[in-house]
């Protein structure tokens, strides 16, 4: 059984709303995401010995919506050393002496090896714009905090996108895309049970009060930085765990495949070399 | 006595063969210099507590246009602590392995200090441009080198630059504009002294082979990255060091003296703190 995954991939200018958090669950989603693993760990190879392409992976999505389980079972049975995986929490004093974007930009992966961002410089234009005083207290030159200010970081963040991509990054955006009903019931479950009571944070009740101007950031901001080659989008239902998974590593497993990858060509064995080694290895005093 | 400076700003459009790289010397130059350190000193403290904005001084040129010893006599007198200086050179293993602009991301000036590229990543688009087999040895996907490869490379440079500026970077770009004569008298002058023949490179011989290439890759680099509002270039003529080191000096205090900058407001003495805290210092236990 496969997944179509076309209709997970943003259309210019749709609106979220025209996307399904939930829908039917997709069955044997579990050993879906075990085949495209086993997928992805030939991939890897392949990427590795090639060179010339890195894989940026970013995972967006409400709390709750399932981000960091997401990478553990796309990610689990693949060889770590080609991962990066980098969370990002509230910024550091240096951090913050830089321009917004600086922590991210060093943190892009290496040729060859699968970058992954929980959480991103998306959310300078989400959580940052959903809060005004955040980009109050930020030490930014008050001449340039402006109305066009969030305008001006979406097309900042596409101009980044598009040079790593012409430099041989593939980019993949993910919005786990979850419905408000179903973070309540997450959120309750997390109360409720002792062992993943560590998991709830107060603030978790006010960004929720918050749910309809994150969605209308989350709109702004994939609809300007979505681009069909080189930066695309794609909305999953999230309030299946195993459904979400599935389609995403098959999403990445599908656009890995597409690069145009190939193992380095060895110098031809014109001169005999390579029987030459062969011949010596054998020849070794024990 | 001062320095009209706008004739050496860059105006859109205009051929860097309208700009002298010699002409009349200017009187009093290494005096003018000083005038502007000192100038430069007391900006930079207030650059320091303003802790807003962040400068980029970039210096291009062919060899032997002086660029070290500009860096060196502009930075000497002021506060080491404020300065950040980068020299860059052959890129490593681990910088190739990144995306092109990936090294000169990392070396972005903080908030409040001034920071200095010894070349930058302009040469991606210069001794890279020249050296046609340069860029064909870097691990790019074979698919992105094609004949936009420049073009776009200057577009990603100057969506940065904009960024940076968004986000409170003064970028101020220098070309010290050498003439070819001038050139050979300074190569002459390496090879004959032999206190200066350890900066004699033969490469330096090859690379002056190739003026031409050089001066049309520069006509293109500054033509598509110059902008007069947040990313200028400046055409300093580079045939006598010290007239050349005058204007860059009074440019740079001119700009910077130009941001929106202020100490910061301490707190009022309403509930008389400053009082206190005055007293509280004299009433210490010796």
């Amino acid at each position: 059984m496969t997944i179509d995954t076309s209709q997970f991939r943003y259309t210019a200018g749709a609106s979220l709303q025209q996307y399904p958090t939930g829908g039917a669950k997709l069955k044997g989603a579990k050993a879906l995401v075990a085949q495209s693993v086993a997928h992805l760990s030939d991939l890897q190879e392949l990427l590795w010995a090639d060179n010339r392409h890195a894989v940026l992976l970013i995972f967006q999505g409400m709390d709750t919506a399932g981000k960091d389980s997401t990478i553990k079972q796309v990610t689990s049975g693949v060889d770590p050393a080609g991962f990066q995986v980098y969370s990002f929490r509230q910024p550091t004093h240096k951090e913050l002496d830089h321009n917004y974007l600086w922590r991210y930009w060093r943190a892009v992966p290496e040729r060859g090896r699968i970058g992954i961002f929980n959480r991103s410089y998306y959310e300078e234009v989400l959580v940052v714009r959903v809060h005004p005083e955040m980009i109050q207290q930020r030490p930014l030159p008050h001449e340039r905090l402006d109305d066009d200010i969030w305008q001006h970081r979406l097309e900042d963040i596409a101009a980044m996108e598009r040079h790593l991509w012409r430099d041989g990054t593939l980019i993949l955006k993910f919005f786990l895309h979850l419905s408000k009903d179903e973070q309540k019931a997450r959120l309750l479950a997390r109360l409720m049970n002792r062992e993943k009571l560590w998991k709830f944070d107060p603030s978790d009740l006010e960004e929720r009060q918050l749910w309809d101007s994150y969605q209308h950031a989350y709109q702004q901001a994939i609809e300007t930085t979505h681009d069909d080659d080189h930066a695309p989008w794609f909305v999953i239902p999230a309030d299946d765990k195993w459904t979400m998974r599935a389609i995403v590593a098959r999403i990445i497993t599908e656009q890995v495949a597409r690069l145009n990858l190939s193992f380095p060509q060895p110098p031809a064995n014109g001169n005999g070399w390579v029987d030459e080694a062969i011949a010596q290895l054998h020849d070794e005093a024990d």
